[in-house]
């Protein structure tokens, strides 16, 4: 039933597959799912599992090679899907290889676009970016030199609706599975947010919830914080009240102007966004009503 | 006018003062505080100056050896009056070698007044902790332990105008210059807030402004924060909004409990604290409106 | 098979039970582990695993409640043994509510082991601490405070050997299972290393390799470095060169002395010290050669 | 003599000069540079000092507006050169608006001249980037995309010194002032080192000096240490043992593998080399022997 492997086994990670699972826990949920993977000759990478003291709910990330499985990928979610009944689980399963398509928005600031380009550039970051979108054009050309298209879409006439449902429309013909909020500063509509849930990531220049809504660090800089921070998280119709995806700080001193923490701050910005972006591409984050799992 | 030292300058540190200065900021300063010393026949060690942009305030602390100069260390503050009066100088002046009078305030939790103690007792921290006070018990021994005088005031019927009375009366009679809240998890009255401005330093498990009040940890856990801090402030009557002297953080993840958020907290506020104390008790802290300069 | 749980899981800790697995890595392996445990009605809280890429070795960490499981305890680590020969696994079973006996050892500086005990004291460290040992007799009143025995084994004649074997002797008559070096300044026989292989910990004042030896602070200032650090790591023949558990740093600028080195690593060592302590005593740590795979 | 300012004085850092000095230290000094300062009718923003106490050599960085000044810009020095002669100064000075030509030295890998030149892009970097230079062909584009003329200068058949040669003659046809090594993989020779001192910066991607020499990251992977650092550095003929300008680490664990610590590498990289070039071109750094005083 569990064969010894013959030799290593392969490290290419087109072949490596990732399991996310959520559920009431009880014992044997572990065994449950190692047994499956390891019955159809799977071989677990990695498993990382956590269990909401307050609301007794199981979180299960596993990683594992489906090259030698006794099943096509394209039929193990299927296969999985009698063990996810029984044990009333909620599961998701990505096959390796597969980059998300992401669509990046900015306004005029350009530096979380151009790290997340690079990092993608460089193949730190695994996705399709499919678009860079903004309310301005000071990006354009940025976009352009990474070979990514780019989109214009200016608010006029204050007529915010008007262009988010713009907005909308193009990430749907793209097929967008992932929108990062790159210091776009706009305000989305709540049904935006809703139909988003999980899907839009966007970085907050404080360490929420300090400082939420407009200008953080010129309020930072009021109270007379000694560090400053960034937070990462899942846009929800609640302003930056969504799930805390990352968090990152710098210290301040009193020798620093609002200008100095916007200049920190950058640096922070675009650190903390890449992890987070990094984390969701990779499948390491789950949803837990206002909080997130967010795996090794 | 400008001697050269024949030798090299002492190093004893009990002839090192401190000059505190603040006033509207204009040029020739720097060159008239230092002119004065140089007059004398002091060295200047250090010096450093800030100018708060927005309301045009000069800062500055000087550092000097005094024990060659031509005056007594008794006599310097009011040779220096004439040329602070003449610039609109506020003038704070320190001689070497004075340790003031402490009180630690705590309630059940040690880990703070430990580490305040040990850092006196290691000669860290120069101050004379001519008490440690609390409204229960449970750190007595710890005080006993140090040679340190313990005082129990306890809450009766829940009379906390009265035991703040107590203490106030206490700390008159022990002639105390500096208050440390070493977790002591009372709310002092305004009236107290406002004799003790500037000389009464608290320890809040928050990385403030959120998560001010009660339970921060808590508060902390159940929003899904990905940092938890600690804020060392000068109290005022505005609870938890008094001028920040020192923060620092931690990571925290979706492992942690709230109650690991208290165990990672007591390594937070014991080195926050200590940073706030020692900063104060080198004259390093001047307090600019809601805001603190504190110098390196 | 695997019966649901009637009732939520009981969180006394005296009932979790920690299982530590290594061998060569094979798939399978975390569904024969998770199912003898479920298989027995115990209930997987966690379970960490790695992988070492280059020498293919698999560890692993399972944390269970084995209060409901259908074995005793006792009988826990006989029932797993030929599931472990099967697999060619070496297995380390503890069960829940065991405290190891700890030596702490230091020399004239109490800052580690006040800070040790004070941890033991409010139960964050699940540990016996059965003796204080020390060359001098700085720190024999602080044992005493805790109610922790004082030995004074002092160094006499420069007789290093016959002071180690006293110390060895007393070690062995108390039963100790980790001997914590908590700034003991004397070097340890290559004999005593090896008896104590991953069972003595040390915390060595200086980001190892750099500046290993003797003062590593004052080799650091005159280097001129920009951050220090500090290194926890096991005891080993080669001095300084042990497998590293935990290590921090701290910032420094060209205004730190030897002096604040000194004070700044005072904190920084006390930190680590403690965080490598914790993990060990949690049997989060696993020894991979010459290097340590720390479980969070 | 000190006459009040009139009006507040300008904020146009085109306006803002910085003077940086060494000597012996004696007294005295602070005072006459400020009252030169002030004698010419200059307004002191800030000044820094730093005594070695080992080496008692004083330094002193001032900051001060020269647009007020009985003195052109270009005659301040020649004016100051008495008093820095009767006091024995080595003195500096930089007149406010003018930017250092720097050349910017690349292999393969862009990250860090990608972030030097967003930097620049954005002003947070006031320089003048006259050359991207590089061995390889990779970063051309980039270079090209900033407007940044690019330079191949590759090394053929093992002729390094013909190479560096070429190098040469190209930074002194350009006029450059600062060359930055920002991931040249090739060691420069002696005599290259000795004739740019101080006027090159490398990054090494280790926390020297651990880890000196080539593949930092392997050799730190095999050590098993638990924080990777990297290091900002002035060149000099002893590789990888110049005075260190900046230095910054990122926490790393078992999981990591040698290709983990290069990712996180190359953020840490970018971060540190940014802070010494920065540092640099404010005139914040002066060396002193081996190591470096880096001002605030």
């Amino acid at each position: 039933m569990h064969p010894p492997a013959s030799q290593p086994p392969s490290t290419d990670s087109s072949d490596v597959g990732v399991l996310l699972l959520r559920c009431a826990d009880r014992p044997g949920l572990v065994a449950e799912v190692a047994g499956f993977i390891a019955d159809h000759r799977g071989n677990i990478i990695d498993a990382q599992q956590h269990t909401d003291a307050a609301t007794n709910r199981f979180f299960q990330r596993v990683t594992f090679q489906h090259g030698d499985m006794d099943l096509p990928p394209g039929e193990l979610a299927a296969a999985f899907a009698p063990v996810a009944s029984r044990l009333g689980m909620t599961a998701e399963l990505h096959v390796g290889g597969y980059r998300p398509r992401v669509a990046v928005l900015a306004s005029r600031q350009g530096h979380c676009v151009l790290d997340l380009l690079h990092r993608w550039q460089t193949s730190e970051l695994v996705m399709e970016p499919v678009a860079v979108v903004s309310n301005h054009t000071d990006v354009a050309d940025m976009a352009g030199w990474f070979g990514v298209d780019f989109h214009h879409l200016p608010i006029v006439d204050d007529a915010r609706s008007v262009q988010e449902s713009q907005l909308e429309t193009l990430l749907n013909e793209l097929s967008v599975e992932l929108v990062v909020l790159a210091r776009y500063m706009q305000v989305l509509s709540p049904q935006f947010c809703a139909r988003w849930a999980n899907r839009c990531i966007n970085i907050h220049h404080s360490f929420l919830p300090a400082f939420a809504g407009a200008m953080p660090y010129h309020q930072a800089h009021t109270r007379g914080v000694k560090v400053i921070g960034a937070t990462a998280h899942y846009v929800t119709a609640d302003l930056d009240a969504g799930p805390i995806i990352a968090q990152g700080v710098a210290d301040v001193t009193h020798r620093d102007t609002v200008a100095d923490f916007v200049r920190k701050g950058r640096e922070l910005e675009t650190a903390v966004l890449a992890r987070a972006v990094s984390a969701h591409l990779d499948h390491r984050v789950l949803v837990d009503g206002d909080r997130t799992v967010v795996f090794a």
